[in-house]
């Protein structure tokens, strides 16, 4: 496989340049979600309308281009689409707010179902804000991601400063400055709530941060932990199942080296038609692994896929029921059918013209700058070896956007090395919630820090499950963990009501 | 007067509106510099030679122009100016760093001999960092003040990251990655101490802000709280002084609307030549009377002007020791030329063109955009009632510089508002010292918040006394205030070390 010989552009460009491939990726990864070059802008001016039952409102705020210069382009205003819920507010009570990540807000809306959950007990409204640059809050309209003179604005602490302003703004107008703002956010999102609660602890009293790899930066994580987890979960379904991944790619590859090998790969992979590069069934299969393993909730979800419980659990079992003899290959493309194709209606794969449903291409600019979280595979993964070679990054990047990536500008801005030390002394409430089966755990807070900055880790939990709805078929752990992210919040809220009467 | 027709003017724009009278007035503010209109900026772009037993490296640092946006400009480098003094510092040891403020950086080093005092017995290495657009640190070279597409990047959040970013940088250059850094600032750049710590507390362990108007801003503290402070400082040596200076303007005023009106406020004034508009003439004493009142350190001294010790209440004495009779204005002059002209060598003063020995004119920028301070003075105060209007303000903010005033992003960014309330439960390590005979106090922090995030006051201090060098002739109150001083940041040291070790 060319992997071998440029495998840091395989690994880490699982964020951009071997992108595009899954026909039905609808289902992308809320962190790393790969960019789908040349899709077009859903730019829509007006609200879309609300579906039915869709409990929020949609607003738009007349948002700041640039918070942190003062040039007259600065100034430019664009719409910041919010979506909000006030039927358990009344005046005074909380404003929980999700710090929106790098797709359309209403999919991460309706993927956030603890909110609404909770939100009756505590009489508080939901806000969830839009991230600029996502969705329908394009600074620039469908211009947006035409260049680096446009993207240049899109980043994290331009969306920090964009919540701050929206939240006071709304709070005054509500004529409720004293209300307590929390913020939630899952993944990126999470990364945001977090940060936003260090950056600006006058504005949220509080930050639940679910699946925040907060630490994914630098060398403060090792690098291969991601898909050492991944590697993990397959493991500790079958060690079966791991091997036969483990050994596909080989296989694949000389399958496609031979005479019309790539005929039998497209055969193989059932594609609508012929694929034009080993890569693509390649990246296929890889999504469908690391992505069911970052959703291998305990309850049928369709947060990226339509899947049922413990999904990699069942790949893991349509992998060990197949016949002695059937090769790697063909048991992997039937365990990655089952992200694909759970329902059973799709008649073919279309491995190299992906959609991105939930528009989050934006994550690969955001990955070209300031985002860059070095991911390698050690040979104790199931993935092939592949280093993280910095300069092959940057100089992608810039030919792709024409900017070089600024590796450690994160840490410098948020901090992240020795953050017990730092946090224990200058920090308070935050969450941080994971779930071991999610490899992005590894990347995140796993330990308590002091009394208000704590961890709550589950074993059995994948990507920010504790923000789903709850259902009747959840495990007691998720119970659990839920229940005292609602206690610890409810104490936050205590605490600042009984600061305010001082 | 015309200060009452358009008395906000006159008033806030201290700032700079009437700016540029005081022809001595290398004398102008460190938080309210007055703008020197046209004046040729000093971009010097090699090194200035150090003057003998100055005790400090000149350094340059390739710094980022923008680091909040990824545009291909951001990414242009300017070179900042940072100075450096290693002779008490040995590997691992403390790092104590200046957050330059709104002028040329040697001038700070020079008026903050308490760094030189204490570095020895903490073996600290000493860093005065210049802040963009102000001494040699121009980011667009003698352009940088051309327009607001260059002076855009000039704000107090890029400055902070300019010092997180050089500070890192440093760091590891030194190979000193543990070496504890500790902030130091006076006047704006102790507000930029505070915040630093605030927002960057992976970075420095803690924050001396002295003389930090951190509260100074929308309707946190009184408006009229520094007009009557300055005033207060007055009656407070004398209640004949304080009612001379209040009745003076009225007087002046009159005597400029007589026939040959201006011709005589010119002979009373001793100008060098007629003087054009009476505003001259009273900003001149105004300035006189503000300044004053800042400085007023309890010992000789030279930071904005060669004074006495205790120079308000010289000014008073001379006010005092005018025979009955003596009209308010000569004396008012009188107590002024105390501030212009304590050497006596003043043959004349030209009131009308000013010069910018420090280079503080880029606050005027800073003041029209974020440094929104609103400052009126009160029926009680001793200069002429004044309200603060801003759209008279940011009309006036919008011909100068074409923007807008964006006068609650402070607060949004850094907050403010019930502060012990956010501090104590986010934040740790902060020192605010500050004297009661600085104006600028009761806009600053003068409660202990917590056990460290402490206040420092002393009834007799004036504006950053305390970053002054120690003189055998200090009360024992100043003496106190910096062994309290270093009392508390040798605390933060030993439990950053004790952290280190767990």
């Amino acid at each position: 496989m060319a992997s071998s010989s440029s495998p840091s552009v395989l690994l880490f460009l699982l964020l951009f340049t071997i992108a595009a491939t899954a026909k039905t990726s609808e289902s992308l990864s809320t962190v790393f979600p790969r960019a789908i070059p040349g899709s077009a802008l859903k730019q829509v001016p007006n609200a879309k309308k609300p579906e039915p039952k869709f409990p929020f409102k949609t607003q738009y705020f007349p948002q700041l281009l640039d918070h942190f210069t003062f040039t007259p382009k600065s100034s430019t205003i664009f719409y910041q689409k919010y979506l909000i819920n006030a039927q358990y507010w009344s005046h005074g009570a909380p404003i929980f707010v999700y710090t929106g990540n790098e797709g359309d807000i209403n999919w991460f809306a309706s993927n956030t179902g603890f909110l609404l959950d909770i939100a009756p007990s505590f009489r508080a409204m939901l806000v969830f804000i839009e991230h600029r640059f996502y969705g329908e809050s394009m600074p620039f309209g469908k211009e947006s991601y035409k260049s680096p003179e446009t993207l240049g604005f899109l980043n994290s602490q331009q969306a920090l400063a964009d919540f701050a302003v929206l939240i006071r703004s709304l709070k005054q107008n509500l004529s409720s400055e004293g209300s307590p703002v929390v913020v939630f956010g899952g993944s990126y999102g999470g990364m945001l709530a977090a940060w936003f609660r260090l950056k600006y602890p006058h504005v949220a009293i509080g930050a639940l941060a679910s699946s925040a790899p907060i630490l994914q930066f630098d060398d403060i994580t090792p690098w291969s932990s991601f898909y050492d987890a991944v590697s993990q979960d397959f493991k500790d379904a079958s060690l079966n199942c791991y091997e036969v991944i483990k050994g596909s790619w080989a296989e694949l590859e000389a399958m496609s080296a031979k005479e019309g090998g790539l005929a039998e790969v497209s055969r193989t992979f059932r594609t609508c038609k012929d694929i034009k590069s080993v890569y693509s069934a390649q990246d296929w299969l890889w999504s469908a692994f690391v992505y069911t393993a970052m959703v291998n909730y305990p309850t049928k979800a369709n947060f990226m896929m339509p899947l049922p419980a413990y999904p990699v659990e069942e790949m893991c079992k349509i992998i060990d029921r197949f016949p002695h003899g059937a090769t790697n290959v063909s048991r992997a493309f039937a365990a990655a059918s089952l992200y694909y194709n759970y329902s059973g209606t799709e008649k073919c794969f279309d491995l190299e013209n992906a959609t991105d449903a939930h528009g989050l291409h934006g994550w690969d600019w955001q990955a070209c700058t300031e985002m860059v979280m070095p991911l390698t595979c050690s040979n104790e993964s199931m993935f092939p070896p592949s280093p993280f070679e910095y300069k092959e990054f940057s100089d992608q990047c810039m030919r792709k956007y024409g900017v070089m990536p600024r590796p450690h500008w994160i840490t410098t801005e948020f901090g992240g090395s020795r953050i017990e030390q730092v946090l224990k002394r200058s920090a308070s409430n935050i969450i941080f919630s994971n779930g071991m089966q999610d490899p992005w755990s590894r990347g995140s807070v796993l330990k308590n820090i002091s009394a208000s900055i704590v961890a709550l880790v589950t074993k059995k939990g994948a990507h920010h499950v504790d923000f789903r709805f709850a259902t009747k078929e959840d495990p007691d752990w998720l119970i659990e963990q839920r229940r005292q992210e609602v206690e610890i919040i409810q104490k936050w809220i205590q605490d600042y009501n009984a600061d305010l009467k001082q």
